[in-house]
């Protein structure tokens, strides 16, 4: 009785907590109790105590995740007692322990630095569970997946799994200014207090690391892209070593962007020529100054000469000669430059889609051996849909690295949910017409034998306090990092994971979460930009639609370069007869998406121009066809708002209603793209809407004068 | 058994909760135990339920705060009966409950229209609390009250209160702009999601008018008296209404700044003369406009004809023309305008310690009923200390309100720890030469009969999770709301509150943390500008010391101008021979402050230029003086480091960490400052440190070199 008296004490004063308690910020990691009485019994008489071997700060975490997750998900304290039964053990393949339980050299290696074996073992009769790697980092994802198995309530019955990953860096970009602000951010601001650092490490600090552990992720630039030289300064490598030695145990690695200029505007030099011997002098020097802060930084992620970067066409030399200059500094530190191939030049009038291959197939196998070409999933800018980067298969000599966006810069921002898991998946499982072999193959340099393979997903985290700015934006920052863990997941068994541990346990909250998410994607491409449509995105922000803008200063900055729509027809034509662009892909590709008929028509716009007229496999025109995409993908989005309200008390009422609250904004902006975009084609067109099509609800005169000078995701314009 | 194991989950399931739950973000509602036996019987001897007899919106926020508080702190649920006996009902002073009670009509009259009485009585026999008000407010006021003396362990044995506040207005002034940039901000960034308002209402909003509400806090201010039109532009007043309606519920009335130039900005009109017909007529439409969306708008706050702000004088009118025009278009609606003092001009050479009194002065008695002007407490800028504001005691026929900075732009921003309610005590108490009236009566309008008072604060809150970036930034929001309802409460009790509050139940932790608060603002005025030196900051962000800073463009910006040191002495000569500000103040004070014998030597150097061989009370030289105040005030930030180290386990681990971190950079920041400002007055001086001085860890030349290019609390340079 007085001992029940102290439980009740306890439960009582964590009740006001309880109340506050689900704001989102758990992610993933909310460790809720096991629903089935069968399956804990199970997991009892399986593991009902635990052992780490390992005295590593790495090794302390999983001691905290395994004693925080298993007693949270258990509902019961764990058993005190020692000895292998019914235990967990957690210890490197060197130990003791692993001797003679007959895991041979094969899994070893296989496993490598950073992968684990799971394995239900006997010895002596006793029947325990063991999580072996050859390094605390590689135990500590073993760890999360464990625990991944009992969030999503799987049996450890007879459990044999052996994971490593698939990409050697698996990396965040986060575009955040020194100031705070996030470019493309929707959540709020930059998490990085660089003004308290290095002597303040935020909490945050620690929480963002350990969420990026359980997924994987072990890199990071903490840096916009779009770059700041005052980084490199020893000012601010202070709190850049403050904040990497946090991010150690986590296994997390930190690399810097570069400004190209750096030398001239913090080094004092006359130049920055990457040939100049001066220039790369200094960046050598810096090299070694970054590792004398940071023993095991990762290396430079560069932008140079795009959107007004400098880079080395400043100076009249390739992106190769300023790529390994850079590379040559690292190189005696082990460190790896990423320069990315998002680039479109100034002047040249070529079609934007085929700069980037223009620029770099000619400098095929000229780059070091420690540079990685980041190449963005399609040729133009991270669009609701596009065809995979043709780079990606006529770079046979370069490694190649993926640039995902996570952040929905062009897929709803902080306001649609839009799930993206998807979208990683159609990229990746594209065919690029070399034998059977896939993006992700070349990603992962299985194609052409590449080592130091690397993806990069543009970070979707901020201030907000579910991280995201929308709660369905944590789904993408987990799928990106499962799918850089493992290509072959799948965003359909990714979603499953991660609304069974976002979520408590509960089969219609589950299916209904997940037939909302998997329809997402394709709900956003078709009120937006459907049948190949893109970059018709109002100017800067790029919030709402803006297909009518033809004024800005360069041609491809303007809505009106990419559909072409006029009398005739709509559709950039990028065939032979056209801009040629099709034909960067290889023979088989360009033919299939050269040919008008065989050209699938989710990308018809993106490569032919074509006839409003023209009789679509429906059997409708293009044009009927087009409004009805347009109508289809506003459907779908009132049809999720009524699935999630049947969720109403089902899912815990804060989240929920924040939830509710933007599918009411995300209703109301897919109608705006939907009626923008309709009545402004319907001026060229010169058609009436099928009869489907939902009368407007505002003028296109009221479409064109909306303005939103603070929207988010931009930098102030004071 | 079945009841405990049930109670034993759900122990279990929240422990993972508990972990993260102390992150500061439960302010001083944390509604923790009752951490006496004795105390706790005597409570629910006296209170064990409650009964609410109001229905209302704000009915319900009474019986939620009630229901969670009492639970949380006395660790049970509450008896489920009804019931006068040993119960709380909580009813409006009309209701039948309250009826033969003996509650006379004066004190219905007294508590008015926020106030409130909370007695024990008896009726039938019975023994209950009586929580009564004239308004659903008073109650929400009073169930707070009751909760405080619950949280602070009060005997509530007989109790008999009677509260109303002194101050009618009290007020939040957030400098926040709409891109959420906060000027002046040391917390993050503005809570306001403009872009999502009005459909997504951030849960945020309702824990800020809860917070606010709990402190006596009724009006708010989102916008930057720095102002932009756009707020008065629909698209925005949309998303005001949003705001105004969910903070009506908790008596917070939103109020807006008024852009002076708006009708030539948004207006279309070719002026923004106030003497202008359609300028009149547009403020008038836009009052009715504003009033259509939110009908208890509360008014205009402006900041006109200073730092760059349009104003009357832009079209050679008065501040007086300016403000009654604007109340003229309020008056019908019910607003009143908020109009600032704080100004000073582009080209007066006169002393900026005049120049309010010089404009304001002449126009005494000529402002609208419904005009206040809104008086900084001191003359310059919310320095460490200053004297009380001259105007407090010159303009005897208008409504002087105050405006205190919660925001510490001028006292450690985010990293110094330091306690303001002894700073506003100061100036509150300060009897301002006219028989023996206060500031403080001032405000109030005893000394001359005025209504509608208003004291102000602008607000230190922002995204940062504990929502002041310091912890203890909280004691400061607090302490205002305090004050501002009573300002005889005194900066010692409200510590105690605070304290009692927000920490654990513990006298060490309670009386080490209050002696760190009592002591925090006298040693920032000794580290920063001891002995009545003022505005010695860095340029821009005032982040650190700056005394060398003389190339600014106007005079009064740098630095040099307020100290005045040269060979002789150091100061600013403020008396009849030197720029005569003194005489500013009544007769008395005038007197005082004017004698170099009867000067408090706290404000020495803010009225007299002083040589650096004076004798003062300690006998020794100022010089070797102002050493010893700017080494005591580093001391002090030393003693409070060792004092805090000392509460290691006794304060939550999380919050335990972040004031230690911070406490590490107060004492490097006021090293720095000490450091700094000693070698360059040493230069002007010519004198040797007294023995007692530590040896300056930098030179002048590395202190003149440091840049801080991202400070927060100014708009980002890019």
């Amino acid at each position: 009785m007085k001992h029940m008296k102290k439980i009740l004490l306890i439960y009582l004063v964590l009740w006001s907590y309880v109340a506050t308690a689900e704001d989102g910020h758990g992610l993933w990691l909310r460790y809720t109790p096991i629903s089935q009485e069968a399956v804990l019994t199970e997991y009892l008489q399986t593991v009902d105590h635990f052992e780490v071997h390992t005295s590593s700060e790495t090794g302390l975490l999983i001691h905290e995740e395994l004693t925080n997750g298993l007693t949270s998900m258990y509902q019961q304290e764990l058993v005190a007692t020692e000895g292998l039964e019914h235990s967990l053990q957690v210890c490197k393949t060197d130990h003791s322990l692993v001797k003679g339980l007959g895991i041979d050299a094969g899994i070893k290696e296989q496993i490598g630095a950073e992968g684990f074996l799971l394995r239900s073992v006997q010895r002596e009769g006793k029947s325990f569970l063991l999580l072996t790697a050859n390094t605390d980092i590689g135990l500590y994802y073993g760890t999360f997946h464990l625990l991944r198995l009992i969030q999503t309530e799987q049996s450890l019955v007879g459990l044999d799994v052996v994971e490593y990953p698939r990409i050697e860096t698996r990396m965040l970009n986060h575009w955040d200014n020194l100031d705070r602000s996030s470019e493309r951010g929707y959540a709020g601001f930059a998490i990085w207090d660089w003004h308290r650092l290095p002597d303040y490490l935020d909490p945050i600090y620690a929480e963002y690391a350990r969420a990026n552990a359980s997924i994987g992720i072990n890199a990071m630039v903490p840096v916009n892209v779009n770059s700041n030289a005052l980084i490199l300064t020893p000012m601010y490598l202070e709190k850049v070593k403050a904040l990497a030695d946090l991010l150690r145990p986590y296994g997390i690695k930190m690399y810097l962007t570069a400004r190209f200029s750096a030398p001239s505007e913090i080094g004092g030099l006359a130049t920055s020529d990457p040939l100049d011997p001066g220039v790369a002098a200094w960046w050598a020097d810096k090299a070694k100054e970054i590792y004398s802060y940071v023993p095991d930084f990762g290396g430079f992620l560069v932008k140079a000469n795009s959107e007004g970067q400098p880079g080395p066409h400043d100076y009249h030399r390739n992106h190769a000669e300023g790529a390994n200059m850079l590379a040559k500094a690292l190189a005696p530190h082990g460190g790896q430059v990423i320069w990315r191939a998002f680039v479109y030049s100034e002047e040249n009038p070529v079609d934007r889609h085929m700069q980037a291959n223009d620029q770099f197939v000619p400098l095929d196998g000229q780059f070091d051996d420690n540079v990685s070409i980041q190449v963005k999933n399609g040729a133009i800018d991270f669009q609701p849909r596009e065809p995979f980067h043709p780079l990606f298969s006529a770079m046979k000599e370069t490694r190649l690295a993926m640039e995902f966006q996570i952040t929905q810069e062009y897929l709803g921002q902080a306001t649609q949910l839009v799930y993206l898991g998807t979208y990683y998946e159609e990229c990746l499982d594209a065919q690029i017409g070399i034998k059977k072999a896939t993006v992700s193959e070349v990603i992962e340099g299985q194609s052409n034998e590449q080592e130091h393979s690397v993806i990069a997903g543009v970070a979707n985290i901020g201030t907000d306090r579910n991280w995201t700015g929308h709660l369905f934006g944590q789904s993408n920052w987990y799928a990106f990092g499962r799918l850089a863990w493992n290509p072959d997941l799948g965003a359909d068994a990714i979603a499953d994971e991660w609304i069974a541990m976002a979520f408590d346990h509960d089969p219609q909250v589950h299916a209904t979460i997940k037939d909302i998410m998997m329809h997402s994607r394709e709900a956003a491409v078709n009120y937006m930009t459907p049948l190949g449509l893109h970059h018709l995105m109002a100017t800067g922000h790029h919030y709402g639609p803006g297909p009518w803008v033809s004024e800005l200063g360069r041609p491809e900055w303007n809505p009106v370069y990419y559909h072409r729509a006029d009398s005739f027809g709509i559709g950039f034509d990028r065939t032979a007869k056209g801009s040629g662009a099709v034909l960067q892909y290889q023979k088989s590709i360009a033919k299939k998406f050269g040919n008008l008929k065989s050209c699938p028509e989710e990308y018809l716009l993106w490569f032919h121009h074509v006839s409003w007229d023209y009789e679509m496999q429906s059997g409708r025109t293009l044009w009927d066809e087009m409004g009805l995409h347009y109508q289809s993908g506003v459907d779908e989005v009132r049809r999720f708002a009524s699935q999630w309200e049947s969720l109403e008390g089902k899912v815990d009422a804060r989240r929920f209603e924040e939830v509710q609250m933007l599918l009411t904004i995300h209703e109301k902006e897919a109608v705006w793209w939907k009626d923008a975009s309709l009545l402004y084609f319907q001026t060229i067109s010169n058609r009436p809407f099928p009869a489907e099509i939902e009368t407007p609800k505002g003028s296109l005169a009221h479409y064109k004068r909306l303005r939103f000078p603070y929207a988010p995701g931009i930098k102030p314009q004071w």
